[in-house]
């Protein structure tokens, strides 16, 4: 089992193509890499009552469990394996089963704060912002939500005004300045090729004679 | 005299940091790299007094000379030498020399409308936008113009007022969208070798077996 030498954070705001990069380059590197949703670290909140976590405010970092994160990464890291909790957003809370996740030669870290915790900024060796029109963001966001899991229009509107809109401006926006690219639009092919070259490179140095890409064991997959 | 296999286009603001970024992707890539600032296609101006080249709006797209920039860079593409015209700040004017540039592997377009001409998109392999905030990249042409150049704050502040940053607004910002990466804040290490290492990944595709970079004829400086 290989120790992870790159570790890659791809964040943005909702809709902006995050999950779309961050595949593209998985696709692209091959098995060596291993994506971590920012999503399945929401906190537990087996502790409250539907209802009660219906109402958290999930665009907030303080929902988010950045010391589960930051231990995993950590692991990950030092080439042990983890239990990724998994998030279940039909009823707002994590999921019973975990995935064991095996340490591999890259990580994406991707989600709407992965370049807003100041330690986990310190374990990217890669930042990433994808910088999407607003506009564009909010049609993703009801095609995912309304048209794609049947929910209320009127709600998915409410709560993006409400805290989705505010929250990014307030904590997402801001983190795009510690990206060391950002890619505008969503995902184009040139802004891909840069990071999976970038990433293949990196590889190379670390494993100058004796790796082949796409010879690594299958990982799970997230 | 090889042919160039890859063109860089590197927009954005005044004080951005496109030159800083430009110089450290050649510097980095070696001597196979040659710099064209679109500085030095501003249209010849030779037919007007001084005192009328002074009142020219040099940040409005018509005051680069497009055809003959869209002339060299396909005649670099074609394997062939070109003659490129100097830009003289103090009088606001061409001047009589030129410098002769040869064709090289990559060539770099850095400039406030690099990314602006749809002829000279269709040239570039790489599109690249320099996005800084608008206090920093002032204070950097105050720092430029004011202590560097000797020229009178009122002047500059008026200048920037005037017509730098509508133009700003209304032309170069807007071409951030046509960018495959955006780089913020100016220059930054992780930025510079992405673009380089896929620069160096493109050449490597072209030469497959023969190239070491470095290896190259020596250039003219620009």
């Amino acid at each position: 089992m290989s120790i992870p030498s790159f570790v890659v954070g791809i964040a943005g705001g909702t809709g902006a193509g995050k999950t779309t990069v961050s595949r593209a380059v998985a696709d692209t590197i091959g098995e060596a890499v291993t994506r971590i949703p920012l999503d399945n670290y929401y906190e537990d909140l087996s502790h409250l009552k539907y209802d009660e976590r219906a109402e958290i405010n999930y665009d907030h970092p303080s929902a988010f469990e950045w010391e589960l994160l930051r231990d995993h990464l950590n692991a990950l890291s030092m080439g042990q394996a983890i239990e990724m909790p998994q998030y279940d957003f039909e009823i707002h809370n994590r999921k019973d089963d975990t995935v064991r996740v095996e340490p591999t030669d890259v990580i994406v870290v991707e989600g709407i704060l992965a370049l807003y915790d100041d330690a986990i900024l310190d374990m990217l060796d890669l930042r990433v912002y994808v910088m999407t029109d607003a506009d564009v963001r909010i049609l993703r966001r009801i095609d995912r939500d309304v048209i794609e899991r049947g929910r209320d229009l009127e709600g998915v509107i409410n709560q993006y005004l409400e805290t989705v809109k505010p929250m990014h401006e307030r904590f997402v926006d801001p983190t795009k300045k510690e990206a060391d690219v950002i890619i505008p639009e969503g995902v184009n092919r040139m802004a891909v090729d840069l990071l999976t070259d970038k990433i293949e490179a990196e590889l190379e140095n670390d494993h100058p004679d004796d790796r082949e890409l796409g010879s690594y064991e299958p990982l799970e997959d997230d």
